[in-house]
């Protein structure tokens, strides 16, 4: 049985999720359908390209991940199937695929009327046309037939700072539900020392203990380790590090080694 | 393999729709469950009404759906189920399920104690009642089994204004996580030409563009256009039509013909 | 298929829940998923597991019930899996599976490379530790592989008053999104007659009849009920009982027999 995602920016209120389900339910029943998640702030494209990069490795070889975050949609851009390493990506080309799909081999347009649903809604393309291509995918037709190929995908600057060295200026890339800080900064590794953290705003500084995991600090702590995503975070212990430093998406900082 | 749909009021941070999962799912192994929204604001009967009718449609051909919006649980209102052209329906008769199940076909009490979980809770007839009658339709059982047929089912006034003329006023009947607005006109053509916009509760007229797509007008435009689910729709490029105007569901406002 | 349900507090805008899912699936093609909740609130053990020991004994014999509330994840505590009677509890042993598996068999730590997906991850031991043991039992391998066997769980100190007799003092264990007030009483059978209700921080006593559900007192009243899962429930009809009285989870009360 295929394996078809979802990421969308379309919240859980609407029916907008489950009318995707349906239509790929329909063309191809016994497909076995798993939310990533539909809260990708509207219309962040960057948010949702990384949250698709970050969740796809997880699933299955063979699994079809379909994202919609589409100010665009009904205008230029075109729909897309992009074929990677292992797993299919399918959505708009307006970058929200191109940092999961990394490693792509080829891009096809959907365009074929077999990979749509006429007549298509031009504000709902994950109906009309998104959902219905992984529906032929998971039935087993061939990414090719979708369309004519795609050579160059519209590729979205993606905030990277590189590793961790003895001291750097990164940015918040993600705050998740526990208030921790997801940085821009990789790492698989606990960066040892001493640190100090300043917000961009502020040349208040705060002092960071490098770890593992939370309870390598005392409670109210800030800790610097290695996230589960292969970036460098910054937690506190039983608490929130957004609240405790301010930061948000988006906000720089530098963090310098102490004394 | 059945499919069983849920709508409810029930959020996802409580058990409720978990426990009705479990309760299907023990009942009949196998089905497939999809959750269309558990976020209809609570008790808000009309909403769940509007959501049911516009997701339904999109699933297959057999699809089961089970909705819960239901403040007068345990109360005088039956539980039914409702067969339709093409799916079915199960909820209590409280005008939930008339919206969606306009082409029904028999409509029956759910009384037998083979389609209930005894003792019945009477504040969860959705774990107790709906969702053992869903098991039952899942594991083939006929509806009329559940018990006496039911001749007349409660209606409720659904906002419409049908098809936008000229100049009409009409209601905002949901607004999504967008802030799209979505209207009580119906209409699949772009309504052609300048129009204005006029709040229920003032007397400022903001311009609006009939198009297509939100991308048919400048960022922060307003554009008026044909919804994906047939209605006509408001929405900001790039931004909150709800926002821009202040309205919410059931705010009336008038839209003319402008110069 | 096996069954495995998921409780966790990690929200359901990270990806963590769905890496959590594609680990499994990976392990365990043809698994059955199902979201119990992931709005546990944020660390919250106690809540955590109030739901799974109200929300696991409708699913089938035979389910596989994963649980994540674990702020102490990468620390001395271990992951467990638990054996009990129909079901099996995956979770750390932090106190959270504990009522949920009140009549347990067997524990056994996770340990077993098998069980686990190298490298561990210190603070997500959901995708590294307790998705791998669910996918291990879900393809049918035994939890006494998964490592030794555990004598003792940790225990949680979990709020309960009894039945209520004549008068009383509680506990709100749980609000609801009605606003519905889960209180620490247990019962099946309405407490008949009229009762007064008395919150921790006032002298005000609000009028509350008993009853079996909302319709049982006019719109704007108090209903004194016996709740779905067990416990005495305290409701406002057509509206909010948390709003009404100002109660939150922890707030005490004082039941009186009036008049």
């Amino acid at each position: 049985m295929a394996i078809v995602t979802l990421t969308t920016d379309f919240g859980s209120a609407d029916v907008y999720a489950a009318a995707m389900k349906g239509v790929i339910l329909s063309m191809a029943p016994g497909t076995v359908l798993v939310d990533i998640t539909h809260e990708i702030p509207a219309r962040d494209v960057v948010a949702g390209a990384l949250t698709l990069a970050q969740a796809a490795p997880f699933f299955p070889t063979g699994s079809i991940h379909v994202a919609v975050v589409d100010p665009g949609v009904g205008g230029p851009r075109a729909d897309v199937i992009v074929e990677a390493t292992g797993c299919t990506f399918i959505g708009p080309d307006n970058g929200l695929l191109t940092l999961a799909a990394r490693n792509r081999k080829r891009a096809f347009r959907i365009e074929s009327p077999a990979f749509r649903r006429e007549p298509v809604s031009p504000t709902f393309h994950g109906r009309d046309v998104l959902a219905p291509a992984a529906g032929c995918l998971a039935r087993g037709l061939p990414a090719c037939e979708a369309g004519p190929p795609l050579a160059g995908l519209t590729e979205l600057p993606i905030p990277t700072s590189g590793p961790l060295g003895g001291e750097g200026q990164g940015e918040v890339i993600h705050v998740d539900r526990f208030g921790n800080l997801i940085t821009s900064f990789e790492g698989s590794r606990p960066p040892a020392g001493a640190w100090e953290l300043e917000m961009e705003w502020s040349d208040r500084r705060l002092p960071v203990v490098a770890g593992r995991t939370y309870s390598d600090v005392a409670p109210g702590g800030l800790v610097l380790y290695p996230g589960s995503s292969g970036q460098i975070e910054l937690a506190v212990r039983d608490g929130s590090a957004a609240e405790e430093t301010g930061a948000r998406r988006g906000t720089r900082f530098r963090l310098r080694r102490r004394g």
